[in-house]
């Protein structure tokens, strides 16, 4: 049995669910896969363009962590993981041309470019991994939704032309687990960090929490706050003001599984 | 010029604000007073209820944190301060007779007994004392009131006959504030650590944060949280359950000052 032919779990490897991905055999979302490994947000652009998107990551570090960033027409990744294909090994690709999504793909054979630099992010998946084993429920997760994210009034830090709106996500939390999960995130810098705000949401520009800009909408419920951390969407909403001729990203949900290991979670 | 004849002020060294109380020459608040160095708690008690008394401050180490015990009848303390007198350098004392206060004193030397054991527990001016220092604002210090502090529906856990609800501190802040004072005061289990409730006050039984059980009410804006930590007042609260036939405390804002520096707060 090869390793693509079993199903993809939370057991798999990462490599695993990069096969399957680059053989055609998985396009979905990553939520829960591999469930030991980090995933990644992935920006691909063109060289001429990286140094200023180096700088917004750099300026902007809580939105946009930075993890590795590869040389010019780099396929392979050997600080991320073993045999890893960055044409093939993200189960759903978004190419965008001048600001706008053009397309959606699983293999980028046809229009790689050997002049494209490689940014991979840190996702929210690794503290939401920590704190789901903290034993701090998060409803999304329960529910099997995407979580909810907003476009908010915090502004980023602008570099060249990367500029735009903090996009934030949102978990409903009681106020105890919301005290543990600041806790448990502040030591998690790599992965968006401590949130960046928690209770009214219209402080920071949100009006209707059950209209989610990217997402699904959860329940908040009485004895709940809203609590509100920097989301790797946001330097997708930096490339929609940049308007760079050619880029590509992962699919949200649809993330580059990498061979690292979360850190076990420690309970402060 | 001895230490006393000068007027104290957060310059003041810990042995000079002792001395000025031990001398009659001063009765009043602490707060602010030697502010580099740590003001603890006290909770005198009979020896024969001293073992309870400390295993309940070991159950309950958020609102109790213990940070040392005399021997019973010791008048010095060398752990926490050089020349220091049990009976004189606390500037006002509440004497406890059944769970009533009968008498406030400035000094102790007419009743004091050979049985006493003291307890001194970390107080909410260390912790204060690091979110100043990180430039989180904090109303009651800059309008110069006591904190305002109100019994919550969280409960001690009990320990011979002490008992009690969990009486807690309120600090309006705003989010992001309450985000780095979370993570600043983690790092203080020494100081009542981590808050333990945040937002909606009904949710832990306070039905008016307007009309506090204890100290001074503080406005709380539109774009603020109220932010509760457990306090110090709960091991009063408990020796009202408890109704000792005879007890000491400080009277609350009027500490034992002692020659303990502060850690350097650390930003995280």
């Amino acid at each position: 049995m090869t390793p693509s032919a079993s199903p993809l779990s939370s057991q798999s490897t990462a490599l695993q669910v990069r096969l399957a991905a680059r053989e055609g055999l998985f396009s979905g979302h990553t939520s829960g896969l591999a469930s030991a490994h980090v995933q990644v947000n992935l920006v691909l652009l063109p060289a001429a363009l990286a140094d200023d998107f180096g700088q917004f990551c750099e300026r902007n570090p809580v939105a946009c962590p930075l993890l590795a960033v590869t040389r010019p027409g780099q396929t392979d990744w050997p600080a991320l993981g073993q045999d890893l294909d960055l044409r093939s090994d993200v189960p759903r690709y978004h190419l965008w041309r001048r600001g706008e999504r053009v397309a959606e793909l699983t293999d980028l054979s046809e229009i790689w470019r050997d002049d494209l630099v490689s940014f991979a992010l840190g996702c929210s998946f690794t503290f939401e991994h920590a704190l789901l084993a903290a034993g701090i429920p998060l409803r999304h997760v329960q529910q099997g939704r995407n979580v909810a994210m907003y476009r908010s009034t915090l502004a980023t830090v602008p570099a060249g032309p990367f500029a735009g709106p903090v996009v934030v996500s949102m978990r409903p939390l009681r106020a105890a687990d919301a005290i543990r999960a600041i806790q448990i995130t502040s030591a998690l810098p790599q992965a968006h960090g401590a949130p960046v705000h928690l209770g009214d949401p219209s402080l920071i520009g949100i009006a209707d929490l059950a209209r989610p800009d990217y997402g699904d909408a959860v329940e908040l419920r009485s004895d709940e706050l809203p609590v509100f951390w920097a989301c790797g969407v946001t330097p997708q909403a930096a490339l929609q003001a940049a308007r760079p001729d050619f880029c590509i990203t992962h699919a949200p949900g649809h993330m580059l599984v990498t061979d690292l290991l979360h850190r076990a979670p420690t309970t402060p």
